[in-house]
């Protein structure tokens, strides 16, 4: 049987979450967690069952959660779902794409997803609570802190460090072994 | 026994989008339909067995067309010749290359090819007769209109709508939720 | 039994070459060579058995061997080295991730390796030695010449003629049918 899991979040980054959770085929999909008076409809067919107040309650029926809120802006919202849930005593497991390829070589941290067509090289480190979309690759010895987005299509390429909290847009390019961080807009040349 | 289909345009695109059809493994390609001064040519393997004004007289013997002529500075061509076909009466199925990903949650339009290493997630949705070339995204909630080429590479994140008759250029980047449209060139940042 | 291999060159490529030929399954990592002072030390769990010097030697050991050194300032060493180890008698295999698609329709030169999720396409020829990186696209019609190195997520569209020696940086862009050549920086257009 699959264990069941809470979606944190049901906007669109929610949706490309539960097309990656119904190929790994491993976590059933307990419910969504968003806004109060969107409670009773409906993401992809999946139900919004309830909203961060209700987090506790649950828990006693489900131990597993990931968050699938988006971050561009700012990713407040998801460091601070990631401490109450961690807190209440959620686990958050490492989602990973089966269309993606994570190096055994490789470390990611809890409560990060790995999108479809996602790479992490060998002897790369990938932080918690990170979104590795759709299409990015992570180089060798590349190390991505907690609490990022690395964005569609983006590259790190070998040993580059992404610093926590950072946000790096679709489709950007990095220079090998440098240090990175902050809010780097879709496209840009990192050098 | 598989379905015969006769491709239209034997030039660099429909090398590629042989090699698609040969590892779908579907179809089977009848001939190639081009210029009357190329007629008893080959393309990797398959011969060029008429022009376009045998394509009514062919239908007495196949039921299925695909478009192969590619689309970089007009679609005119391409949108003519599907009206043509389907006024004649052929079926023009949509090609998806198996090292592609389309997601169960995305529609995808008829006559419309989705080449090697691809990705469509959900809740998107690709209209008729498009182009979705070697190694594009199409991300979720995105919508592309009839009639467009997403070249090689192009990123078309999130809500992003792709409007009738585009050209999108290759590794094209575009900022989530914007409506583009027109020849996007090679390399651009859309937002 | 599978055949046992060669590295030469024990820095951060040749780590992305390791997770590549695991992957492929074929061959055997039987040590890598580098500079003296190295010897005995570890990449990834293989041994540093040797430098240059030893070459000769370890042929009446060993056949087969690779280049796993990285090409961005210049291509001298890894062309140096091919001459070297041609001129002793090793053979240098294509090193083929089974992440990547080589179409059938494309040839690629001895010694060469194809990253993972790297593509060829139809028609396409890729010389001898060169690397074709994680993600890079090689379109249909597309000549890479010998001792090149195509680099992560690079696009090379159809018909594009990349000269001998040459660097292609980090996702950069080709129009179609041109040729180019010389160093090209990470995300550059070339028109």
């Amino acid at each position: 049987m699959k264990e069941k899991i809470l979606l944190i979040g049901g906007g669109g980054h929610c949706k490309s979450v539960i097309d990656v959770i119904e190929q790994e085929n491993k976590y059933e999909i307990a419910g969504i967690i968003d806004k109060k008076e969107l409670v009773g409809q409906f993401v992809l067919g999946y139900e919004i069952i309830g909203c961060d107040d209700d987090l506790e309650e649950l828990f006693e029926i489900y131990n597993c959660a990931i968050i699938t809120i988006g971050q561009i802006k700012t990713n407040e919202i998801r460091v601070k779902l990631f401490h109450i849930l961690k807190e209440i005593g959620y686990r958050l497991p490492v989602i990973k794409s089966p269309l993606s390829y994570v190096s055994k070589h490789s470390k990611i941290g809890e409560g990060t997803v790995i999108m479809h067509h996602a790479l992490i090289n060998a002897d790369a480190y990938v932080g918690q609570n990170c979104i590795i979309n759709t299409k990015a690759l992570i180089e060798h010895d590349a190390v991505v802190e907690d609490f990022c987005h690395i964005s569609t299509s983006a590259v790190i390429n070998g040993g580059v460090v992404v610093r926590k909290n950072s946000f790096v847009g679709s489709n950007v390019t990095t220079k090998e072994y440098i240090k990175i961080g902050g809010f780097i807009k879709a496209g840009d040349l990192q050098k």
